[in-house]
């Protein structure tokens, strides 16, 4: 019923310590599956691999029907924003301790792809967040997001003030150090750290967690994912924004920030038998207590 | 387009001091707005009010086109409960301090009931919880909550521990004072004491809400609401277990508590104008700082 | 400059599996280092060891002058309680995982223990609570604790309402699903869990950290622990409470726990180069982030 | 008992709307009680007042026996650090909302002065931060704070990493947002916000709280006051610190930032009567639930 893949497109960190022998192997092992192999250009580039079509990501996008990750989260989501166009599907691998979105280690690897380039596999969707500033009425940045988009207040500056909008209605004015506004991926990241919960990826909503609010009653809230979000810088010198790791600085009074559903939407795959939860369970080491 | 009510119920916080006169005055503005009128049958027992046909709750979902509830938010959520199966719409009329779900004051009822009942109104729905509760297979009790179903410790137990799936799939072993499964309507009830979230009343999810975890990264959880979620009691003695305000206590290891979403679902009707932020920023003083 | 010991106290955590060839293995070693050596009373009795003097409590505390506790950190709480009018010292050897004040293995027990009776040794004194009830002027309790007095709501009861006096000034009426008063020791526990700070052993201070507070500006507060805290049963039916493990239940409404500073502490020694920051970082595990 | 007080010196927000005749009848009422009155030289000089003797703040601090300090808690703390080697005693007039340490309202000044100057009142005393930088071996800046040492992550680095060391001790690694160093003062400041206790004025300790921790369990500690807390930059670009609002950006790897109990305190009078927690209560609306 699912699909079986024929062109595998190969993405590494490539300034990772090491990943040249893994990403021979990692091809090496799927050329031996009788599947045709492309490397993503920077990678083939700064690896010095040789033997393999190295292509844009454009290409990737346009030639592929999967494209397997090797690294960590970072280079994942990273990798996910630029191919979000082309829905090509993602599977990762990790090099060191397991990500939420990279679950395959490298020990484990063959076990793992063999099956799901068979076509035997969990898809999972994950929302993402295109983010926009505006300046007296001119779009001056654009971006994706598949964590978080997040206005933080200047270095020197006691915080910001940001008036809130949600599908055009008033929400608040928030005084803080920032406010992040998360997807469900997003809500295991910086959001987590801010206070917020955790959101299950099937969730149709964003996060919306204020930083050290002055206002201790203002808690983390989520809000429907159809309508735009809003946020004006209204107070705070020097305020800045970041679209997962993009930033802009120097944010005036008035800026506007807006955030909304992306048409599109990234697809990973996992092995059969993956589950979110035990993810969770993993990376929060939810099976040890404190005492 | 919206429409415009024929048959209104009305029913009251009977045992508050100083309900008659107000209900007298309500009853008596929408039978001169030229609509019939019944009273909840213990509303008019227990205020001695003659003149209205007094219904059961079944007679009044089933001849009733709209209900008006005068009390404050416990009194809504006790009467939406039992009216969800007839889908009944309900405006509530606060006598006191507004409510997060009874937002028109006694002071300005008039100028709010009269559109309303006329046909201009702003409608939501609100998700409703359906839990049950079985031990050795056999379901041992049911219940609708609007808020939270909520499993505790026992008094002077250390902790409870809890085994929860959701959909199928292991999710975690929680040990903890207990363990909050709230709907968006609740997450600004129990679960915003424990810890929790604001949860929109459009999101399609549950808030899982552990009260004083053991384990510090078991944090508040936003899960989908199609499948069931299921607490199982795996120690700790004398644990009790409430729907709303309904409860059961003494609960045994191996006891099961199953919670899904119902059917059935309330429909609040709001003046226009109506935001659902405002209430936030009323009820959560989100305008006052603590400095 | 630090004492040498002559004469050593052994206590074990007697129903805990595989305790008595430990218990054994400390004894022949202690002897072995020219020591006397006495058993406590109920763990003799219940591991059947014999050849050494078995002594109660308080025989232990009038005569030995040190004493080795063989468990976790319940075990070393309940012994350090009683014994805390004698001041004997206390070292903890750990059968399981490593607690907060527990902090030598099984494994290096002679390399720990050698120097520490020898008279090498970091002496540290915790602070410990005496609280008592009253009803209608009467004393109807009175405990230690090591790590909290916790009163607690009824098990179906909503909540309890706290009426909370420090040193004869009105501090605050809390309502919650309880109110813990924990000492630093304490603070690392349940106060930990509902959301307290951690309080170094040296501060002088108690932790008041109120349980799922309806009021979300009532924050953990730290205060001085020179004056009494007095906690008024307000509201609420059947309320209890804890002084750590051991509880007095159906607390009724004007009931009074008061909490004031022992005028015994807990004398605990650790191995030359012990560090509470470390215990701190390997017990929360600061060295691991989460993603 | 207490010291009668002869020579006061006012001291103004003197930049504040309305200020002017507010200090007029102030220093004529102070004047009417027989004292003599000086003017804080910026005070004098920004509202043109004339007829009292204007004194730079060093010349206040060695000849006035009590200061009177109108605006809000920022100039009563910003002018306390000022005049905290001459342990002049301050009063805190507010203009607006009371806050947190200036708790004596313009409408009833008269009331609450008479007495206090007169010798009648509450003394409560404030420990200090006294901070400092150093690079390479050098001291590059140094500063008193009342509320805190706040040492925060560049705009646009996603986090800096300090090492913590107490007292000679290796407390953690700590990757966040930031960190905040806060005396008791400061606890219902910025600490506040960042999810941090309350302090007691009497508790001898400062409160660490990092801000958006990315390991969890990296919660709020109370650390004993009597030695240094000493923070190093190890990772993370652009980091800043600030003592109260003084700020210094910039900082480089290796920086280190010592705070340690000024040798100075501040001594605030307040009316007889006064309540800490009564302080309290106001200021955090600890009378009103959410809901």
């Amino acid at each position: 019923m699912a699909k079986r893949f024929q062109h595998v497109a190969i993405v590494g960190k490539h300034q990772a310590q090491g990943i040249r022998p893994i990403l021979d192997e990692i091809a090496d092992f799927v050329m031996g599956l009788g599947l045709e192999v492309s490397l993503e250009r920077e990678t083939a580039l700064n690896t010095g691999m040789t033997g393999f079509e190295a292509l844009t990501t454009d290409e990737l996008g346009s030639q592929c029907d999967v494209a397997i990750v090797v690294g960590g989260d970072g280079t994942m989501l990273g990798f996910a924003r630029e191919m979000a166009r082309y829905g090509t599907p993602l599977v990762g691998i990790n090099q060191g301790r397991l990500g939420f979105v990279t679950d395959i280690s490298i020990e484990h690897f063959r076990d793992a792809l063999a099956p799901i380039l068979a076509g035997n596999y969990e898809v999972e969707h994950r929302a993402m967040l295109e983010g926009a500033v505006w300046r007296d009425g001119e779009n001056i940045f654009e971006g994706l997001a598949m964590n978080d988009v997040v206005v933080s207040r200047g270095a020197t500056a006691g915080m910001v003030e940001l008036r809130v909008d949600v599908a055009g209605e008033f929400m608040a004015n928030l005084r803080a150090d920032g406010v992040i506004v998360a997807s469900p991926t997003g809500s295991t990241a910086y959001a987590l750290s801010a206070g917020g919960p955790i959101l299950h990826p099937s969730i149709a909503g964003w996060l919306l967690v204020p930083i050290a609010s002055h206002t201790l009653s203002n808690r983390p809230i989520v809000l429907p994912d159809l309508g735009e979000v809003r946020l004006e810088i209204v107070a705070g010198r020097d305020a800045s924004v970041n679209f997962d790791m993009q930033s802009l600085a120097s944010l005036l009074h008035g800026d506007l920030i807006t955030v909304r559903r992306s048409a599109h939407r990234v697809c990973f795959l996992h092995p059969e038998g993956w589950s979110y939860y035990a993810t969770l369970r993993r990376k929060l080491r939810w099976y040890e207590g404190v005492s």
